[in-house]
């Protein structure tokens, strides 16, 4: 199996932008990725394209993925759109590094791009609902938020998990979002903001959910054969796991655990012949804020029901021990739901190499992103790593 | 690069079932495909999964991919939804191809599955037409039956290509459609049935367009290292080729040709290290039968302009030099998009193991599979060998 590297990331603000369309955000990212990159590249040099994208808001339903690789001028090489709910660009990734490591590309694009604000409410709030199980979560009437708020119950309930420890979440997020420019909702909240805003579902409040937004990302990934020729620190895909199922969660065992990260977990760890222990930084797919409780767990950040005292323990900050959501995390970057797994690598990227400003991890040489569609019926996880730093 | 198999494959009938879901459908595929594998293979043994599907009417828009695969017990393995118009599973097999190569997979499935009759015409109308460009066609008013009979109007403006030319396409079709029993419309017609139909697109009639159906198709693709395991008659990936760009007509140079076939067809002849004088039969992608006269002259069958009189003179039906659709083609077989591409490796497989039937080609040792997206935005070819045969 070939090696596969990271060599260039870029990605447009996230926001509401009625201005904008699907293409125009990506040819942003497109246009940062590329300078992204240490020794420069060309276009010409880019052998496939995968493109996530749920087309929630985008006017091109069928072959969006071609219909934004044109726009940058990368006509006449293999694209097609993923979609797995909110992990559609953590899988354009995996497949990205499944195009170099097969041999059938060199450079292999991993893209993703949404538009959310140019819908009626109610529309959206319909799209978000078929991204949970259909039959028998949304024609019941439960939302994403709702099903969240169910686990964040059992959560709590198992658990002794508190309402205050999925604040310090939402006020950490905030407090790195704060740092990053292509950030949605960049401020910092208080605890008693997050504690005394509107509740959507109990007991999630405002501040335990994301924004909707728009925003494209864009990423690179290189072959061993040509790295040397995009870049001199190289940073190698040390594991790539993906898993799926369950995309209800009336059919798990347990509603305070996402099998697909565990098991998309396992098989990045080792591939990467590395524990949690190993890392220096994560992005995790915190839609809402228990998701990132559970997400320290499941990933192996901290024991099962452990997640909330971790929060609120301040390892997961900035200057902590694991610092978790640099970028912000959905909660405060903002959740453009096609493009948000590669906006984490965005963050990878610029961490490892020692580009994230404010944000910058001291000595970061490993970092793992964590993407979940739905409410879990998929997931992804990468572990990248600095090479000749191990 | 490690070399990939066709180890399996299956379909569901192709129709119009009210009765039946996207889900159902796959199951049905899916237990097909499980019983063609020569020595068997247990479910176990499927290491990732990729679903073709546009969507158009299944009731789970988002995560469909882990709902069919978990609706036929794979939870727990990668898995994503592919989209690319009419050539989602032409993708999803490419990319089935491309996780075996990598080394990632041993046993990958490629499937795809499609509910075209549980909408309304005017919404089956909008999904159809969004899949072509949306901005400048669909805007325009344009249908993807006014697109090709663009193509065929500049064809016979060109070329001096007919429209009887273009009912023997369809004649063909239908008399190999007739010998298939997953056949939507599995009854042969006359000349003059084709000649004398209703106008749906000047030139076009009704019976130079496919027809709407509802269908699921899958397949398995195994390494060189596990092929022994499955069967003692191996069928080798020998080409695979895929290319996009100019998914709207008035973006090309010419209406005549479709540049993403050309491209996907020169890197799977050269892979393949093969020229179209090698192919026992093709499967080609006949939404409408000018596509597959233009498929003709884009995959090397004949000369550019000579697609109509190849068509008229026989070589392409079952007993003549280069079988073409012997499935009965979209035109008989029926086109449930996201299931077509996946569906055309079903007859490859059964071709090159000597399961054909009545529709058997003597001796049929190579065959080409040819899948396009909207009006040819994207395109994927792959060559498929009977080992030790060539």
């Amino acid at each position: 199996m070939r090696d596969a590297y990271l060599i260039g990331a870029g990605q447009s603000d996230f926001g509401a932008f009625p201005d904008e369309s699907y293409r125009s955000l990506f040819r942003t990212a497109f246009e940062e990725m590329v300078e992204s990159v240490p020794d420069g590249i060309s276009r010409d040099d880019i052998d496939e394209a995968y493109i996530g994208m749920v087309s929630i808001g985008g006017r091109q339903i069928g072959l969006p993925g071609p219909a934004v690789t044109e726009h940058v001028g990368l006509d006449g090489i293999p694209c097609v759109r993923l979609e797995n709910a909110c992990a559609a660009s953590g899988y354009s990734i995996r497949q990205a590094i499944q195009a170099v490591r097969s041999g059938m590309a060199d450079v292999a694009l991993a893209g993703g791009t949404e538009v959310m604000n140019d819908l009626g409410r109610d529309r959206a709030r319909y799209w978000l609902g078929v991204s949970g199980e259909m039959e028998w979560e949304r024609m019941a009437g439960t939302t994403f938020s709702g099903v969240f708020a169910q686990m964040a119950s059992a959560h709590m309930n198992e658990y002794g998990t508190t309402r205050e420890q999925l604040s310090h979440v939402a006020v950490k997020s905030h407090e790195h979002g704060a740092k990053n420019p292509h950030a949605h909702l960049g401020y910092e909240c208080s605890l008693e903001d997050a504690e005394s805003a509107p509740t959507i579902a109990a007991p999630l409040g405002l501040y335990h959910c994301c924004p909707m937004s728009d925003g494209a990302a864009s990423v690179l990934i290189a072959s061993e054969d040509v790295v040397d020729d995009y870049t001199d620190d190289p940073i190698r895909v040390a594991g790539a796991g993906a898993s799926s199922g369950g995309i209800g969660l009336f059919e798990r065992d347990s509603y305070t655990s996402i099998p697909a990260t565990k098991q998309a977990a396992e098989s990045a760890y080792e591939e990467a012949g590395m524990a949690p222990e190993d890392l220096d930084f994560a992005e995790v797919h915190d839609c809402f804020s228990i998701a990132e409780v559970i997400a320290y767990e499941d990933l192996g950040f901290c024991e099962p029901g452990e997640g909330g005292a971790f929060a609120e323990s301040g390892e997961t900050r900035l200057g902590g021990d694991l610092p978790v959501n640099t970028s912000g995390g959905l909660k405060s970057k903002g959740h453009p739901i096609g493009a948000t797994g590669a906006s984490q690598m965005v963050e990878v990227f610029e961490q490892l190499s020692g580009h994230a400003g404010d944000r910058q991890v001291e000595d970061a040489t490993v970092g793992l992103a964590h993407n979940i569609g739905g409410s879990g019926g998929a997931a992804t996880v990468h572990i990248l790593e600095k090479e000749g730093s191990a």
